[in-house]
């Protein structure tokens, strides 16, 4: 080859030459993409925790991460039928042991059985196991009060994120003023304007009512639609329920009036549903959409298109680290749902170890099972600490002056408004940074409390909040709770 | 709301409405997406297992799938302490059991220790927990005869596939001819051609050379690439070594020819290496991209950017259930970087179990722990069989009229080349079914052995092939092969 020679004078003009992919020559979708929860101020959360260990002296002793939905990170202990069974599942010798109770020796003998070569570690197809996705479909149905679920319309994912990204996938198409518009909360969890930036769609918001707990308004609804529909194709509506960062239960009236909308408006429906199992307050019940709409009867029921997302990463167990999830797919035209099953198959398939997790999570020990009452116990244990960390969450915070927080009905967050002194937003905007950023960051580096600005999920202009979550141990959250409070306090003071 | 009017009068005018999301409205890119691995060959397949199940007779006994890359799904045992150390992993109580190994329980002490909360069930940070990239990284090192690797170079993936999806992904811009082309091997593993379908970026074939045993030809490699450059702007060249299908090794001086293509022509480098541990040849080796690279010294060394993939679904240990891969980028621009960890973060974490998994993959036991000596005999079991299976394929294979098969060096499959009778083809085309493909129903039908038609990964114009793993145990697949060579006789002379 006469290569090198042109490798050479290449290099001799300019050095180092440029490189193939730089920020200007990537995907500029990808540039596009923000992501709060693991953003700057999660990467200035690890550097203060390294330099804790190296020594340096900071005001506080660690670095509390109330940024994030992980209950075990915090302290949550696993929910111990799931792990035994799970074990069990893993290493199959453990079948022969005597520690381990029957009813976990049979259910892993049942996944076992379902498996490609009995294990754990051979592919599954891609839709994920076929008695998995049986079970599901039979929680569903237990869930909804019997209305049927069929395990073809379930689909498997790693983590419910997965199968969102490839629903929302499905939905994008046209060029210009066609291109798709898909409507989401704001404040929204993040993954939708991520995925929406990544796949090119456009984003539409619509607002959720603080005023009234962060409630769903279809007046609302309209209005962003009509707006959007000057410039895009709007085709889809996200709802989540219960709602992330807003902790907001919805209503089946809300809900109804919701399915009304969308099938009104041909909205292809995404219904995040992963904090099904995490409502609180005590006038507050979580409704599914698909219940809903099947009992609302034609024309919604046999012809409102709807992707209902699970997973196993919060609920009472917060397995997150297993990447378990599910989408059921309601009124999916048949060829899109093949399609949809084709795209899956070119990761070839959900982490089986998570779909295993996912079908303990949707087919619990019965009463009759020797787990039964531990299992209960456990999860009942789970259930109420984080029931009475919500309220605790809500008090504190309702008594501090310049904070104000709507209840935490359910999912696992606060987000409450806080008002910031004119001259630190003067000051964070001479820093190149949103008000209330600056004011997580200087919580940060005070505290060592970790929490994410408003502005990463969406709120109305000239609005700040932050979210956390009400995942520490009740004893350390009351702490914290105090300790932001206080620390908003000063922070008002001194830039007053 | 005064919808309920609207709705009916909709619903009056078509009966059933069209559905929002139809094969027409939904995204294109994703229709032109094909994956044939899992395509309509495999589907069949399940539908002849149904059959048998139901008593249906059929001229087999069993379905026999040859056509997925799945050792455990085709009898493979997990090895004994990889499954240990995860079980103490997934329930550590165990860790009091006297049941297993000192190493075991060290290793998963050590893993847990880095774990959020300590469990497997807490999010990792995005690019992958810290310890284990570290492990990752030190691997390489000894893999490449001690040339560095920075763990902070090491991004862990959901397989190897989501790595390769995320790499690609940050490649893909401009538009008409300015739009990225990839070049990618033909045949290929699908995964490319469906993800850049999907990406939406241009698929520039380079054929491998059938009659060196598959062997990559830069000469081959600049005819394409200057085809390409009247309709698109190439930016990337995909490798696959060892190959699938094709089963070829690539020689050192290969390697660095394509090296010096690259750097010359602008390329960014993807090696899919996830079959290094899968050489069986006495002539052959593995050299790593990554090495080779790092040995050409400056300016390659320096200079040209590289990704390489590896996976815990393939090797000895064949956990593809586990979902464990990564990613080791080479003098990738830094700030891209960072845009690639803001990319994987929008989906939170590849899972853990999986990344547990590759940990141990990439450290397994030292001679002086008490596992070792069970841990060899496993891992070389595994492999020598393996070895046996790719000599008794390559044999059989070169025996029978009508087959011709290049030499099975590396991976876990062979793609011979078959020869089909004038009427077969004729008769395919008149069924709209590619001729391979036809062959290969025809003989999944008769036989109940599932291999994919060589057009699902690309083959030049008028040679049919099929590609079929090495991995049924090897009584089983003695008899698959004279079975299926029986069979392309008879075909033969059916059609002629
Ligand atoms: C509203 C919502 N949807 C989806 C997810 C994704 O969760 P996972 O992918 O772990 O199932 C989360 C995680 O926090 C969430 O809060
Ligand atoms: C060449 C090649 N690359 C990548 C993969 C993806 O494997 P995984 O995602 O299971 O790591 C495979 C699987 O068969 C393969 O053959």
């Amino acid at each position: 080859m006469a290569s090198s020679t042109v490798d050479q004078s290449q290099v001799a003009r300019n050095g180092l030459r440029e490189k193939v992919l730089t920020l200007n020559s990537m995907n500029p979708r990808v540039r596009r993409v923000e992501y709060a929860v693991r953003g700057p101020i999660v990467q200035r959360a690890l550097e203060l925790e390294q330099e804790l260990r190296q020594g340096v002296k900071k005001p506080f002793t660690e670095v509390i991460r109330a940024n994030i939905g992980d209950a075990q990170a915090m302290g949550q202990r696993p929910i111990t039928f799931l792990r035994q069974v799970l074990a069990l599942c893993v290493n199959p010798d453990l079948l022969n042991s005597p520690n381990f109770p029957d009813d976990a020796k049979k259910r892993a003998e049942r996944i076992l059985q379902a498996c490609g070569g009995h294990s754990l570690g051979a592919y599954s197809i891609s839709s994920g196991i076929q008695l998995i996705r049986e079970d599901v479909a039979q929680y569903i149905e237990r869930r909804d009060g019997g209305i049927p679920a069929d395990p073809n319309n379930v689909f498997l994912s790693t983590g419910a994120s997965d199968a969102i990204v490839t629903v929302l996938k499905l939905l994008v198409a046209g060029e210009g003023h066609t291109r798709t518009g898909v409507l989401i909360p704001i404040p929204q969890y993040p993954l939708y304007s991520a995925t929406l930036a990544e796949l090119g769609a456009v984003q539409v918001d619509y607002y959720l009512e603080e005023e009234r707990a962060w409630a769903l308004d279809v007046a609302e609804l309209h209005r962003a639609l009509c707006q959007a529909r000057d410039h895009c194709c709007p085709r889809a509506l996200c709802v989540i329920n219960p709602g992330n960062p807003t902790g907001q239960v919805q209503t089946r009236e809300c809900i109804e009036d919701v399915i009304r909308f969308a099938f009104q408006e041909r909205l292809f429906l995404l219904a995040d549903e992963v904090y099904q199992d995490n409502v609180y307050s005590a006038g507050s019940q979580f409704h599914s959409f698909k219940k809903v709409l099947m009992e609302m009867g034609p024309p919604y029921a046999v012809q409102q298109e709807l992707a209902s997302f699970h997973s196993t990463s919060k609920g009472y167990m917060g397995e997150c680290g297993f990447r378990g999830g599910y989408v059921e797919v309601v009124n999916m035209d048949p060829a899109v749902q093949q399609q949809m099953l084709k795209l899956m198959s070119v990761r070839l398939c959900p982490p089986v170890p998570g779909q295993a997790l996912l079908d303990l999570v949707v087919s619990p020990p019965a009463p009759t099972d020797p787990s039964f009452m531990q299992f209960q116990a456990e999860r009942q244990a789970v259930l109420a600490e984080l029931a009475a960390k919500a309220r605790l969450t809500e008090q504190v915070f309702s008594e501090a002056p310049g904070i104000s927080c709507n209840p935490v009905q359910g999912a696992m967050y606060s987000f409450p408004r806080i008002q910031l002194p004119p001259r630190a937003v003067q000051l964070a905007q001479e820093l190149g940074l949103a008000p209330d950023m600056f004011f997580c960051l200087c919580l940060l580096e005070e505290t060592g409390i970790c929490v994410v600005p408003g502005s990463g999920f969406g709120q109305r202009e000239g609005t700040y909040h932050f979210r956390m979550t009400i995942l520490p141990p009740l004893e350390k959250l009351r702490l914290l709770l105090e300790k932001l409070t206080r620390f908003h306090a000063k922070f008002t003071l001194e830039y007053s």
